[in-house]
């Protein structure tokens, strides 16, 4: 009945605060024998952290796990394991003015209202603070996805605000993603280099008029063998959707052709089979998935975000009491998330790819 | 890890095949004492059912609902309810010759990949006629919404093909969907009299072509309380995307402002809270959600179908030995899935309104 | 949070009352390939049904399955299976008398108290009839395991009122369950063959008085691989213990040594291994499971089932409004359900362990 | 399918080892605005600590809980809360001797088996350590079943080997439980004065020839309402069961008359339902569930419990290789675990109950 737990095969539960003393996050039914140090989970830590670089939060966090159970001697033994990363960098005074009125486009409200009580100290348990927790848990998945079948989720920007980059899924790898041409770090996360500067100032403009800015991401999983998902409700696209809107901010997901796919017809929509080493498509406008399953084509996914909630300028509102008011935000907020929600997006993912392909495993082939 | 079951407290559990004796739901978790008549759920059955006007497909179905447990008298008794729709109209020979290949765009090939063998005769489970369970299960939750606080779900096509209507979701009433202006049945369910005629057009051209179109489907559920939907994974935008995402067909999820929203500035995207008879936004780009809880506000949801798979042309393919071969498909189809699309989108929308009202009456107040 | 549902990996949902229009249960995550018939389930439904000989209910049930789904050409399909038993030789007037009173050991107070609304026909939902659905997905589990490691799961009455058998339970097979030493059925399901004349003569006395009797059955489960249950709440002790618990009138439940063993020193207690061909143990009081996972001895268990409770005499009880009043029993009933008892618990043994199983092939070696 | 999680609406997950940093549970589910103090937690895991009495352990661990989550200012927010407790007195070079070789009675040979990899230092998480989590949320489920309806649940030894006590489940009290007449602590948790000396001489006597003893301890759940429990298999019973069972060396669980009561008649064991000021039972053979379902009365269960495994004693066994050995266990362990069981049991029944409370509220009155 409650809510904090996802997956079935390969279960992540998570606890806490934006305020309180660290996130933690409990996977149940990772496999045993998979090498597993902290530095791998940090590493994927380090690609959320705030304070990264000059376009996001200044929130300062160190984000350095501890694994609490659930490795022995660098492999997982098959029990639960759980990984705590301590907040440290927390000014709770920011939000004491808050703490009766409700901030536009935030949980302040509902929260209030389904419980009575609330957390108003940075969000609380509503704050992207959590989505710690679940890069920490999709750095196990990513590993195990790797180990398995030699899979990949690979995540970029493709647009900021109204900038939209021009990008081909399958010829984007791991550096165009981090790395700019040049070398230096990619601020924005987007591959695409002529939309990367126009991304940057947008985003910047944003921050010096006390604004922000959505975007869209998109994902790709590799090597992704068929057969992975479950009809009919559990179906591999079902779960990715449920996967990414669970985090905080996504407005909208689509898969394969989407929203554009919607106004084709179904002759050019479909995908022609081929055969060769393995049945593949032609094309991929199913996104790697039919009738919910994986087809072993690369899946492809968009998530659209929202531009962040949290703008230093004053907003109408209401108290707690109903009574008008106007709420200025201070916290250090992010004039645009979408660079740190790639590997958000990318540890969902790639939970749910563990998840399934546990589940698969367990049924196929069950009669020896 | 199976895939048939739906919801945590009000729990459905589907089972059936297209061309097999029939298919089935167990509704688990219906409060006792709720009015319930075979009659409401043939209501709901009827506006799926497939042959019921001239632009859907031919295959006939009565689609006769049988309750057979959880009602005593009337009423549901709160124990397991079970509802049978028998399959009539089952024309299997229509796929023999699709036994050993492959259709575009369906799940035969993923099937054979995940399962070894396959129930080929028109989809077997992944088709379509699944959804007659999803259906005859909402209309369950419908009644539920209703008694329970006055609740309704809404749908209707915002788009086909590339015909695009305008619609107020505010304003949207039962009889726009259901019938034209002068009385007559509104074979696309678009509540848009300008777009109508161009949908009709639109499909029946086709048709004609021997060929499909997509389209959008959006949905308005009103008067659902604050505070429905858990943290931090089974957010109620994220288990209603899984429910869209869970048919057939859906390529993208969006509430709210949507992908749209993504282009828009913080400023202009939060919705400013008002007082007055409870705590209300001027505006609803949140989509009546906010940090995934529902605010009281209408939701407003919209998917993206993509043009049905099976057109009457030939396609490129292969066999399941890898050779390439062209399927001809001949079984009887919808050439726009969209006037049908709409109840089972409603039917799912329901379903978790129900069951996530049902786990937040568990938590709330448990203290006494 | 509804209770219909068990079992994870192959899980069951079942409904249907006493004296509604049938029971049924889906099984959703039976693999694929497994060879089916209605006549499989049917020879187990023939173990349990009522009239099937004289010390048994009169009720006449002919208990034929119909598999609705999940079943193609004589195999499994991987998808969700579905089998109907209707009822037949239903007298609900028997039961009118009962409408606004409660029947001493029966759930009605206990229902009308959770619901507010009951269905007093033959005890509606906790009726023993609900079991029919529990025998024919056993009756599926049973294949599984014999086809995946030829596991084999037996049952027998070991005491009856307060006559107690000796059996060993590593030397008892099929026929001497089923048959008497001349080739006759064997009414009580009892190995012993000492002990059965004893037994049969108390349920035949019981019966003459108007009265019933409880016993005790004993169950083994052959084969079963060493690793099977999940620490450290799924054990599968704990698994198989609620699964028997959850059959009507089991008042206790032990495996191995059980409540004996705790009168044991630890010294006597526990079980040396041995080598050989396999780790296996010199004697098994461990009941084949340690830490609550099969090690791969024999899985040994014993349930304690309470005497009928409903017995054709006057008892005191009150009326739905607390009013004192003597009800009596009118419908047919067991005077010791032992008999029919076994193959209830040998389905849910089954159940587990298939549950089980599927959940390990998931997990291990799922590195690839 | 992992098996870290119990509990559906009040669900629990743990995790750690017996000599790793730590172990720790998150609640999910738990109402908001319950009172909670790290106190809370302490006084209850103090009843369980190793090292509180001449009789038990001489592990010495302070087990101060840190709350991470789901308390602000003092209440419960109704989000996750996870609470951590350190390990300090770990030994491992203790077990340095058993990395290759399986310890009679223990879940060394069937984790070895389940997992291909084992932490073997103190049993990893197969070692009874892990309950103390189970104990932390266990003193969450005591106060909201205070909090919600004055709910007690209290448990005590009943037998120590062959020492039996004759106790009144409604007469006991807190005090007699743990304090002895005179007022020092009552070592054993037995309420029978008589009884006590010889449980404490049997234990001494038991810990000085090198060897072990088992026991029994019966549990009393007082003012649960009627009406908690789930049809069919879900039933309070059956969840009672596997909690139970669910915990380290549980042998055999029974409620109400138990295995006693299978040699009853149903004449004597049926309990006459009587008025007054609501329903009653005028005795309490059914342990205060009908139908799986709580009838009012008091809950009343008995657990057997096995002789602790790790006597200091050699003891024959074999090594991974299947090569016979002799193993000597020597770390520091209960000679009989009994008195430290009581807590654990009672956590376990207190947090179903909770999460049947829960999962009824939410059902009941679902229509308004």
């Amino acid at each position: 009945m409650p809510g904090n737990s996802f997956g079935e095969a390969f279960r992540i539960t998570t606890a806490g605060e934006s305020h309180g003393p660290g996130n933690l996050v409990v996977i149940d039914g990772c496999p045993p024998g998979l090498a597993l140090a902290p530095l791998d989970i940090a590493a994927e830590l380090k690609r959320r952290r705030p304070g990264q670089n000059p376009l996001v939060t200044t929130r300062t966090e160190d984000d350095a796990p501890e694994i609490l159970s659930g490795v022995f001697e660098g492999r997982t033994t098959g029990t639960s394991l759980a990984i705590l990363v301590r907040n440290a960098d927390v000014r709770s005074q920011d939000y004491d003015a808050l703490r009766d009125s409700y901030r536009p486009g935030h949980a302040d409200f509902t929260y209030a209202e389904k419980y009575g009580v609330r957390d108003h100290r940075g969000g609380g348990r509503a704050s992207a603070r959590e989505t710690v927790a679940r890069v920490a848990a999709g750095a196990v998945a990513k590993k195990l996805l790797r180990a398995a079948f030699g899979g990949q989720v690979l995540g970029w920007v493709c647009q900021v605000g109204t900038v939209r980059a021009a990008i081909d899924p399958d010829a984007v790898v791991t550096t165009d993603v981090e790395e700019v041409p040049d070398g230096g770090p990619n601020f924005v996360r987007c591959p695409d280099p002529a939309a990367y500067g126009a991304m940057v100032s947008a985003i910047e403009q944003a921050r010096r008029e006390g604004d922000s800015l959505g975007g869209v991401a998109e994902f790709v999983a590799r090597n992704v063998p068929a057969g992975l998902g479950e009809p009919v409700f559990d179906k591999l696209k079902a779960d990715l959707a449920k996967a990414l809107f669970s985090i905080p901010a996504v407005l909208g997901v689509e898969y394969g052709s989407g929203f554009a796919g919607a106004a084709m017809r179904g002759s050019e929509h479909n995908d022609a089979f081929a055969g060769g080493t393995g049945v593949v498509t032609e094309t991929n406008r199913h996104g790697g998935m039919l009738g919910g399953i994986s087809s072993g084509m690369p899946i492809v996914l968009r998530a659209a975000v929202k531009p962040t909630s949290s703008v230093p300028r004053p907003q109408r509102s209401v108290t707690s009491e109903g009574v008008p008011t106007i709420v200025t935000t201070t916290g250090r907020h992010d004039p645009c998330v979408l660079p740190r929600f790639v590997p958000i997006g990318e540890a969902m993912i790639a939970i749910v790819l563990a998840d399934h392909w546990i589940r698969w495993r367990g049924q196929r082939g069950a009669l020896g």
